[in-house]
């Protein structure tokens, strides 16, 4: 962890994501003309010193480059391509957090890839299995976030406690909650509703001290009643992907009806883009997809797949305000309460 | 079932609903004035007497009532109430089509005793264990049908093929798709991304004879690749209140900018209306909430709680047209074959 008033250190995996390595080096370009961190860029040098030559002003920004001579692809089994690609852009720019050369990495790259490689070298937190995703979700409500919609499947009781407690960390730390709710995602109200997991899930979530509202419904998740929402990462994944299609859908609807009605058409559709944000809906994948892997021990911010420079930029961002905000020490040291208070 | 040419016969549950029995009355009263159907209602006589009187046609509309004394509310325990309440407007209703005196039931009452009801008195249809609910997707895209939306959690593999087979034969029937696409709602559209049952599912469904693509994400739902995308009961009932709920949170987004910009909002919330269907999208919910409860041995149509007169008369159309094109015959010949064929 670097010092307070010091750079916050950030290792970028330059070949990981769809427009690799161009739009990646020109985001950390973005991120390092801010002055608030120092980059690190893991890839070929002669291909990262290609691309940072494009940009006059590299030489005098906080900016090098270490040498990773592979690469992970998207389709190749994330576990194995970490086992044998070992100096991949990923595992090297892992490393360098494990190393404490940086203080976080941010990777575009195949998510199974980088929690595979975070897994391996920087171990999880105690107490936890698999690390978690954690979607704050946009457009239509008050401020909330969505845990897990990562690669969770079949759900163990004691992992949506572990979603609760990182979801509130985040609530308090990035939505400044001082006592955030935290709701269960379920198929009703009441106790007893829901998957064997969710209803064991609610009786250690009763019990956990968390401010729990109880079972929340898909249709109350933008109401705002719970600031948290945990839920299994198959239930999170196909919700935040559903949700983040839906601006295209409704763009596309709109479209064509207004080759319908040209006139009616394309008023609504400026007065409708400046007033409410379908368009942004449409693109919060890009702008806000992924996130922080939570239950490592260390700061990994993964970035969505087809993000280019400005979204690259953002995700470096998160990840200084991450290390500066310490969520990760956080999450740490509530969970070792908690386990301690139950004897876990 | 009722021969051609004579009307379909509906036992409609008058007491199960939020606006029961007033919108529920007015419902029937409505669907039997088209003269296509011929209504029993279920309820205490001199309350339903009562109602029909109301309506000064309702002496020459093919409508006649049956005694039942009890009501099950929304908060019982369904398998309980069943047991108990033999006398309940559902029992009394689901019971005329076990003894041949209607072809199918509707209610808007509790989704759990009209489940519970149809299970102890006409049974399931042979390799079904529990009912499911198929929910058509509107708005954003081409015609798709999402099953299960019911109370099926923790869904074995077995069960996401008979979502498959009914949902098959619903969209060639109501949808009039000769070989429907099917898909199995995923993390990844891989083979091998997902829940353990997803994943066992995925090989049954691609041995099953049916026109099955593979996985589908979240962000595939409104794309017309599959027009049968089948889920556990959890993850579709999540998804369908999330979806049903966004027209609502999307209006209320509106208003507050109405209020900021009030002349460019009010232009954009009138001409939103006409050419966006962001209002139907927000009473999605009443409009086509509910929908037939499949795999039980009859025709039993759920409406949404919270319906009014006309959904009543909508439902009662829909349980009509399930009884004329036989989809409950034929969901018991295609199920009875497939077992045959895979020696079940």
């Amino acid at each position: 962890m670097s010092e307070a008033g010091k750079r916050v250190r950030i290792a970028v995996d330059a070949m990981g994501g769809d427009y690799a390595p161009g739009e990646i080096v020109k985001g950390a370009v973005y991120a390092a003309q801010k002055g608030d961190v120092e980059i690190i860029l893991a890839g070929p040098l002669s291909v990262l010193e290609g691309e940072l030559a494009k940009y006059s002003s590299s030489n005098d920004l906080p900016i090098r480059c270490v040498e990773a001579s592979e690469v992970v692809k998207e389709n190749e089994s994330p576990a194995l391509a970490i086992r044998h690609k070992r100096n991949s852009s990923i595992v090297i720019a892992t490393k360098l957090v494990k190393s404490g050369e940086a203080d976080a990495v941010v990777s575009a790259g195949s998510t199974g890839a980088t929690a595979a490689s975070a897994i391996v070298y920087l171990g999880m937190i105690e107490g936890l299995e698999r690390p978690a995703i954690a979607a704050p979700l946009k457009g239509l409500g008050p401020d909330t976030i969505l845990v897990d919609i990562g690669g969770n499947v079949d759900c163990k009781p004691y992992q949506f406690l572990s979603f609760a407690i990182a979801g509130s960390i985040y609530a308090k730390k990035v939505f400044n909650i001082a006592n955030p709710t935290v709701g269960l995602l379920s198929t009703g109200a009441e106790q007893g509703k829901g998957s064997e997991a969710v209803r064991e899930a609610y009786s250690l979530l009763k019990n956990s001290g968390l401010n729990f509202i109880g079972n929340v419904e898909g249709s109350d998740i933008f109401s705002g009643r719970a600031n948290v929402i945990v839920c299994d990462g198959f239930v999170g994944n196909v919700l935040i992907k559903f949700y983040e299609s839906l601006g295209i859908y409704a763009l596309d609807v709109i479209k064509r009806k207004v080759k319908k009605y040209p006139l009616a058409g394309s008023i609504a559709k400026l007065l409708f883009n400046r007033i409410f944000p379908v368009t942004k809906l449409a693109y919060a994948g890009e702008e806000e997809g992924g996130g922080i892997l939570w239950g490592v021990d260390g700061v990994v911010r993964i970035a969505h797949g087809a993000c280019r420079a400005p979204h690259i930029a953002h995700a470096i961002a998160s990840a200084r305000n991450t290390v500066k905000a310490d969520i990760v020490g956080s999450l740490k040291s509530e969970l070792a309460k908690f386990r301690a208070e139950n004897k876990l």
